[in-house]
């Protein structure tokens, strides 16, 4: 199955620790890849963001789903 | 500011495309690093996910804030 | 009150568990019904998506939020 | 590839609206099924939910992801 | 009907933009109230954090759902 | 550093509670601000929404990330 989320990074699963309901996984992502953000129109002017600029990607880790083959 | 979002992968603007609120953002991630997701214990299990496996990281794109210095 | 989400599915509660401070609810959804997803216009261009065409919608659990009269 | 998303839901595209870089997509779901939803202990005791209940699984339509075969 | 998403702040709209297919509402809160953020244990571990610090709730606006009576 | 988030609100952390993998962390907001909720178009029009309007911003726990100076 295709799935619309466009961001997909392959790696290593180096560490799980599991609690009452929820678990803890910790992946060493082997290539770097291109990221597709979306936020708000207001947030590229605010922040004056522009191709090529640095900018970091940042994700809230309850965001990230895990896919095995 | 430090925060709690456990990802933040740095890289480069490659391509910024506006719409009428919303505006996509994709970043080359320069570093592959390490992911941390929270998914609930019974997907590790029914995954059989256990450390060393090949696994990927699956995000929508409407999840990932971006950051500049 | 009425709520902007789009999506809401009634059913009946068939499991809790609960760990320190998260709980995981499974609710079975009684009646079908028509579903709203928002996706990047490139991932909708990108899996060629059509009117009729079948397709899963896929939501992890951490984006669920729990109503009861 | 299995994924760690516990919700998949299978229907018909039944509308599909692009605006400049999001697109909204309407799943008419055909089988009713199990959802799984993450909350707060606190909410599961605030809410008094208990097995058997009535319940209605709200969900934001930028939560959720499209999958085709 | 209550739901169990936690944080619920009351205002007066201010301003609506909207786009192709997403709209912008901006809200002015008008009480302050609490804020029950759901992090991992490893954050507040690594960013030390303590009851009586000051702290900062951030918010994307893809996650804020808008309630009206 | 400087994060495309637009809703940054400042208080006080008035408890931490920990789980297995989480913990719930709660914030006495000091000074309302205005927030910004990204939501459907569909969804304007169907609550009728209008400057000058009461609205109440609602937020699940799990979206809410929680920084620190």
């Amino acid at each position: 199955m295709e799935i619309s989320a466009r961001n997909k990074m392959n790696g290593k699963i180096t560490d799980i620790k599991t609690g009452g309901v929820m678990a803890s996984v910790k992946i060493q992502v082997e290539e770097p890849g291109e990221i597709t953000a979306l936020i708000t129109k207001e947030s590229v002017e605010k922040l004056g963001l522009k191709e090529g600029d640095d900018a970091t990607a940042i994700i809230k880790s309850t965001e990230i789903i895990v896919g095995k083959e």
